[in-house]
């Protein structure tokens, strides 16, 4: 095994306490109350039925951080919430600050010592590249939708880096919160490693709370992933 | 300015002290002296010619790696210099092991406090995610030829990182020691920072000792630059 790819939306970092966090600092700014809990739910709610649009070639190929606007916009209209343009455009971004996992950072450096680590995500480059440097994410390589124009779990995204990795998918791990993910990444021959996430959600998320099937490496978190597959000399 | 590209060999890593020093190395542990000043220039003598066969479609799309492969079988043979098929494999991937230019890593750092830090590189993805590791370079991001199956000065590869980047060419920089390859940024609307790196050829270099146009920042080395694009606090 010579990589691990990431998944990162809810694996490495923790959107929803990341976009509620942003939402109350905002309401508190402007003064008006802005229900970020329901909004940070119900944003993410769009994500993969935004995303099939694309994969089903009712639109044209669109990055996310578009697809969010869309929906964000969507979802401000049905509460009507009225936020001017620019407004729109800097909660747009609140994706591009998302904070880490507690044990993300310090996972992701113990596994760099001795894989390639980078992203496999949905997430566009210019996204990805802010959520790194925000988080302080020490990938060799961001992998996003925008580079393969797809998005998982089209198989153009994960033999897409391992065509660009030059490596075999026998010689890659995608690691992930999500059994879809996995799944999809297993039938093209990965190696697969799950960690839960389980308040990714909150507290009544009910799915993705175990391993449904027998993936390579079920570990607690990144920093678990790490000491298993970077002993200590 | 949001961000800023770099040219990568000649302008970050010493391509040519590298490769001798490797060939030095490999002379050594077989007890068999390969000319390694001659065969390191000689071989980079083959990669703009490999390239424009690929940029004028006489080749179908290939990666650096591949170009520099059979360019090292050619001169193997032109020398009468019999390597098998593994150690030409392992010599090839000389240039996946490039050292950094002195200033390369501190000045990267620096540079990074403020702005998105790339590279535009012709080296395909593969080699340059082993060079950053080896060489300890920070990218945020690398965009390389095999994202956009062009090599520079085709345009594709400039305007293909900007529209990744979700940034227009006039808020990005692109930094080479080399001037055809500003001329080609600079055309498109990039900003554009000379280093000159007057022994990147060796001692008898004759081309790209000085900048050539009016660059927008000519700077020693990336250290330099660095103190002038990010001023102490």
């Amino acid at each position: 095994m010579r990589a691990i790819l990431f998944d990162v939306f809810g694996t490495v970092v923790d959107w929803r306490s990341s976009l509620v966090a942003q939402f109350r600092a905002l309401s508190a700014e402007l003064g008006r109350e802005l229900p970020g809990e329901m909004l940070a739910g119900q944003w993410r709610g769009h994500y993969a039925p935004s995303m099939d649009r694309v994969r089903t070639g009712e639109l044209p190929w669109t990055i996310l951080d578009d697809l969010h606007r869309t929906s964000l916009r969507a979802l401000l209209a049905q509460h009507g919430l009225d936020l001017d343009a620019a407004l729109v455009e800097r909660v747009n971004r609140f994706w591009h600050r998302l904070e880490p996992w507690p044990d993300a950072v310090n996972g992701l450096h113990r596994l760099k010592e001795r894989f390639v680590i980078g992203t496999l995500t949905n997430g566009n480059l210019a996204l990805m590249v802010d959520v790194a440097r925000h988080a302080g994410l020490p990938w060799d390589v961001l992998f996003c939708a925008d580079l393969f124009q797809h998005y998982k779990p089209d198989p153009q995204v994960y033999l897409g880096a391992c065509r660009l990795l030059g490596l075999p998918p026998s010689e890659v791990m995608l690691c992930a919160a999500h059994n879809y993910d996995l799944r999809a990444a297993r039938a093209l021959g990965f190696r697969t490693a799950f960690i839960p996430r389980p308040t990714e959600y909150g507290p009544a998320q009910r799915k993705d709370l175990d391993a449904e099937e027998d993936w390579d490496l079920i570990a607690g978190d990144l920093e678990d992933l790490g000491r298993r597959l970077v002993p200590a000399l």
